[in-house]
């Protein structure tokens, strides 16, 4: 059975968080750095972006989760992506990792490290590092670190993100918390989000990145926000073992179990990105149902979930069905649209607005008070199959051109 | 020489047009139905969209211009798209053509037939057969004329485009004459635009259907204003023969002369789309250089111009630069950023702000006032071989959002 619970990442065992402000943006007051340290060694798991310039941050982490089975601190600012910054970026992404290793007595390649916001320009080393030490002292194991450590991890970002779950394997408790952060730049093959997880399973490095890498698949890579995939995307995992569950090696039914859990942090997370997009007032939740294959659901729902013309129909409570399909026809699989039905729902009701690739007689004042609640699914049924996908999106705001027109200013 | 003369699709001899209000939309006052007319069957070529949802007069058409060598008419309308109207949509399709058919004497199959609008409503049959008998009545050879036609096929399109071109093949003058729609809905592989492009040039089929195809590739498909492909996208082009020039039946001198207007046509109208977007208020052009193929510098060149999030710094005059490599990196073309030069230009000068993928020196300032005309250039330069493309697109608004947000209402 699993349980939400309070709390974030600090909710498993032998996690400790914090996030202070150390002044990176000029002229921000809110915090800007997060650390969360396990208390042992944990093993480690990473996804990055897929996009071919990839921050300094990125390439250090990615070289850490792929060469070592453990890690045991991650570092993170916002305020400066450290991204298109050459070998002096580099160095200080290294350079964040030594500083932070050293208020630990660690080596430094047991500290991930990870960036976000504007790219191109070298991060301020002196206040990062100032902010290292206030971090290492700042540290906590409560609600209110898990939370400070979240908030300082936000950009344009209007909430935060956070989730905790508990559940058991074999006789022991075991934990899962998350956080993220993430709304702009949010695209399919991951945005710009940080997402971190903590837990205190017990599980080998060759399962926990087998989990995270298919959980990534069906959770963030599957959120749109405007198409643009980010330098910086990262999600770690790690997993430190205090629960003292029977360690998993394998895809037995633990694995099960924790790829469950797993998955329910992770969802949770990413539809919260969705329905934060820069500027957004509501979630879309677009499901194609019955495709030929997986991928073919994936690639349909996406093309949907990141229609501008979808998007900004849903922030006029358009039941504007027309756009969906041709979202659908150009998204370059192969189906037949004179069998596509399509149908909205909300809490408001549901509404079928199209059978057989067309309209049906269905009142557009029902379909706008469906469209007009603040979580909207579209389920679309193409019959050609079985397979089946889920994306996550939001609606196209004025807000979201404003926030985008002037975002370095 | 190549000369641009007034007028458009009337200017070359032999074709008459006309636009007449229908009252096709509610409530409207627009004009709402085209016509264009040749004296004598012309040699007909067409482009269609390739999303897999096609609208009526979009497979009616796209199926006489690969069945026969000529056509005479062409019949559009505004306000309504005829897709997703299943057989009833494409009897209408056939039936628009039919009864302009009658008009002129003429068998249905040489009457070519478009329409743009809102997806899946069937087209107010009684309205449309009265404006065809309105048209044929009203067509006249002159500016007025072919301005009235132009005018016809806007939807959201803020202004009129249309063009017209002069040259000599041998020692004939040759006109080629062009109109076009479109402002949302546009993506590369052709956006909700219609474009009708006339000439008294004497070609073959063959060779006119090769013209238009590898010129649209050039010129229409690198136009992006939000990343939908339309249904209803179509360009057709007549070509009368009237001026009497050497039939042009191979790709010789006279072919490529030929080509080099048309282009003028084609690459004028594709940059009036893109500065009409929705919305916008300026145009961009994005040429990406020195790639190691056509189709690399083409997909980068789209990635970028495509870019919410540089079509939102666009707006805002911001030299975000992040985000160009950023567009660059996800668009699944290798090559090395760290090779990267982007130079941005206007009439208020030019500013290089990336050198070898990091920032150069440059004036904020300087930057912001270059950015803020209306027709901006981004030059990318990835070092990486020798082929060049241009895309064309526009910022990215708030009017963007209104008008999607309630375009049926």
């Amino acid at each position: 059975m699993l349980l939400q619970i309070n709390g974030g990442v600090t909710a498993p065992r032998g996690f400790r968080a914090g996030g202070v402000h150390a002044g990176i943006k000029p002229g921000s007051e809110k915090r800007d750095m997060a650390m969360i340290v396990s208390d042992v060694p944990a093993v480690s798991a990473g996804v990055y972006t897929r996009n071919l310039v990839k921050a300094a941050p990125v390439r250090w982490s990615s070289f850490l989760t792929n060469q070592s089975d453990t890690a045991q601190v991650i570092v993170a600012n916002s305020g400066g992506a450290n991204a298109c910054t050459g070998d002096e970026g580099y160095q200080n992404a290294i350079r964040m990792a030594e500083k932070t290793a050293q208020c630990f007595g660690l080596s430094q390649e047991m500290v991930l490290v990870a960036s976000t916001g504007v790219i191109g320009k070298q991060l301020p080393m002196d206040l990062i590092e100032d902010g290292i030490e206030l971090l290492a002292k700042s540290l906590g194991p409560d609600e209110a670190a898990a939370t400070a450590a979240a908030e300082a991890i936000m950009t344009t970002d209007t909430a935060k993100k956070e989730i905790a779950v508990e559940f058991t394997l074999g006789e022991k408790t075991v934990r899962i918390g998350g956080m993220c952060k993430g709304s702009g730049m949010i695209h399919p093959n991951m945005g710009t989000m940080l997402g971190f997880i903590t837990t205190d399973a017990s599980i080998s490095k060759e399962m926990l990145q087998r989990a995270l890498h298919s959980d990534v698949e069906d959770t963030f890579n599957m959120v749109s926000v405007d198409g643009d995939t980010s330098t910086n995307d990262t999600v770690f995992l790690l997993a430190n073992g205090m629960a003292g569950n029977k360690r998993i090696v394998d895809e037995d039914a633990d694995y099960t179990v924790f790829c469950a859990a797993l998955r329910h942090v992770t969802s949770f997370l990413a539809k919260r990105i969705a329905e934060d997009g820069e500027g957004a007032t509501k979630l879309l939740e677009v499901t194609v149902q019955n495709a030929a294959q997986k991928t073919d659901a994936v690639v349909l729902a996406k093309s949907v979930a990141g229609s501008s013309l979808v998007k900004a129909a849903m922030y006029g409570n358009d039941a504007n069905w027309g756009r969906v399909i041709c979202a659908l026809g150009y998204a370059g699989v192969d189906f037949d649209p004179e069998l596509t039905d399509i149908t909205f729902k909300s809490s408001e009701g549901a509404v079928q607005v199209v059978r057989n690739g067309m309209a049906t007689e269905y009142s557009e004042e029902v379909a706008t008070r469906i469209l007009s609640a603040a979580q909207v699914m579209m389920n679309i049924d193409i019959k050609n199959g079985n397979a089946c996908a889920t994306a996550w999106g939001c609606d196209l705001t004025r807000e979201y051109v404003d926030i985008n027109a002037d975002y370095r200013s």
